[in-house]
């Protein structure tokens, strides 16, 4: 982003709205980190504009700040916008809010509340003691779209979960014999990896790697970073030779299986973990809880419509990220096995909140709304402020 | 419409596009005539508009120059905007075309050529001949969004036939034991019956009459014209007492049944149509081609999931008018029963026209690309233009 050919913006919801999309140029790399983005404004002119960089990497208020020195301005006196609430503990950097009081800007306004109920509004409180004044949330709605992972984990401790899948309009994922290749074009198959690219995880069960040895790694769009494999495989019998075991990290959650064959598949790099029983299945709930733990922010589902039906009963997914194309299969493979209802009351429900043509296919979004609901309210709150 | 407070146009595409717009307001009540509507427009500013009454009423030319006549101004020198080559044959009302050259116009411009290929261009080269200059076909494709059943009927002899299915976003039309009310919501169903609205006839299955005894009447939108009821059945055993049969005209397709039935629902104003068999059922396209001599121009089908199939196998589907709500239901009826495909080159294949979200569900439509593509390509060209 070169500020000097930026149109300017004239009011604080513009500014936060662009720093929002800038912080989208970090989706991909941030991981564990929030995906945060700042800008230096003064008289209406952008300064100087940062994102966070991969984790262990810079903050996007230190970017900025670092920017506005190259170029030789001083950030005295000016507004800075930032999609989070600045850090005020050391985790692997020093505290963004250290590095803003020592800019001397006049005010600091923020479009988040830090989701994490323990520091919520303390680099806010700080900022003000130091003489700063400070705005936000603002746009909170709009900057949790980047991250509903980070503060899906920081509130309730498990990532922010979507299920995604591909039909026909009459909801077949495939045929009877399971020909599925393809459905949706190669529009709506790249915007499938962007999501991948985004997430810390890409899960799928043992079902759809016996049937289509997928390799689930991000091709279709560029990426420095590939998100962590995970398999839900009860009893471990996932072959060794599965494409998806190619030295990079994976995941394989189990609740059986043969030790020695746990231990061949450490060699490459995959890490077998045993999770409690469940009605016969590793208990899903259990699993998204050890991601949690092991600082997973998001977790992109491709499965099969066991699996996927089996994560929905057990309220595991948030959203879905369906790809529609305009084709009629009749017979085939449903989205998801669910159990038979006899009231519509019993549906699972979605709220849908976005919808776009990719190619000849379509895309829609729906997510649970009071998931979605409780981490906007964790954000919308300063505490202490 | 004001004249006095609309604002002006810059461009003949501009000017066209407003007159398109306007001849919505027609798509109620005109069947079997098109929905059309002319704009009389001279130095940038409206100077009267009209657009098509009901069928016998006044076509729109004829209401727009007496709108201009009303309003004391002349037209002498002015350019007409058309929705539709003017008519230039005597048919329930005098030819257009003679009352626009005896307005001595300067300019006419139409939107779509007349799709009947035996009088195409005539009313263009009257107005030439007459001394006007002629525009067009000019933003055809918008013109025909509003009358694909008049072209349908026009160039291939039988109506615009669109199927509607109300389902949850994995396909779902009803639970498994029929449960169906009501999977979207209020503005759906509303948008279902301006669809009702604009058809010349609603097309049902005798199973959905047996199954839920609609009424099948237009309630949710105001209009002063019902569209004609139609029943496929072909054994002629929907119930005497069905509420559809409420004394307005409905039309029941047949390949059998009882005669002294037949004679009973003639007294009101039911009537029987004797159709051939094919494979133990109404011959399908043979009651498109029946619908088409009886100057039918759009058929809107709302069946359950074996009439539905039957029509899409039967090649006698257009478009799909496809409401979705962000609920999955798993197991449950699905939209069309069609035979087991082997390969996905088999599959029913539309396009995606049009996406718009109602309430909290989602309509997609979707039509076929070459039947579409046939009736653009009949008003596109004006034959001995």
């Amino acid at each position: 982003m070169n500020p000097s050919h930026s149109p300017s913006c004239d009011s604080d919801e513009a500014w936060m709205r662009r720093a929002i999309a800038l912080s989208r140029q970090s989706l991909y790399i941030t991981t564990p980190n929030p995906r945060v983005a700042c800008l230096i404004v003064r008289d209406g002119r952008l300064l100087a504009s940062g994102v966070t960089q991969k984790a262990g990497g810079s903050h996007a208020e230190v970017m900025a700040l670092r920017q506005a020195r190259e170029n030789g301005v001083s950030t005295q006196g000016a507004t800075f916008y930032v999609t989070l609430e600045p850090c005020s503990h050391h985790g692997r950097t020093p505290p963004c809010v250290d590095a803003l009081i020592q800019a001397q800007p006049a005010r600091v306004v923020v479009a988040m509340a830090d989701p994490n109920p323990l520091v919520s509004g303390r680099g806010l409180a700080k900022l003000k003691a130091a003489g700063i004044a400070v705005g936000g949330p603002l746009c909170a709605a709009e900057a949790l779209e980047v991250n509903p992972g980070f503060v899906a984990r920081m509130t309730r401790g498990t990532p922010w979960v979507w299920l995604k899948t591909a039909a026909s309009l009459d909801g077949r994922t495939a045929l009877g014999n399971g020909a599925s290749q393809w459905i949706t074009g190669p529009q709506a198959r790249a915007d499938g990896h962007h999501w991948r690219a985004r997430s810390c995880v890409v899960l799928t069960g043992a079902g759809t790697v016996l049937a289509d040895d997928p390799q689930l790694n991000v091709r279709e769009v560029e990426t420095t970073r590939q998100p962590i494999k995970a398999v839900i495989d009860t009893s471990l019998q996932v072959p060794e030779s599965a494409r998806l075991f190619d030295g990079s990290p994976v995941w394989v959650f189990t609740a059986g299986g043969d030790p020695a064959k746990a231990r061949r598949l450490a060699d490459r790099n995959v890490q077998v973990v045993r999770m409690p029983l469940d009605n016969g299945r590793v208990h899903l709930p259990s699993v998204l809880q050890w991601l949690g733990q092991h600082d997973i922010n998001e977790v992109h589902v491709e499965a099969g419509s066991v699996l996927s039906g089996a994560l929905l009963q057990a309220g595991c997914v948030d959203e879905l990220l369906v790809y529609l194309a305009p084709m009629l299969l009749g017979a085939g493979r449903p989205m998801a096995e669910l159990p038979v209802l006899h009231d519509l009351e019993q549906a699972l429900r979605f709220e849908f909140h976005d919808q776009a043509s990719l190619g000849g296919d379509v895309r829609l979004l729906a997510r649970k709304a009071p998931a979605w609901r409780s981490l906007l309210d964790a954000i919308s709150a300063v505490a202490g402020a």
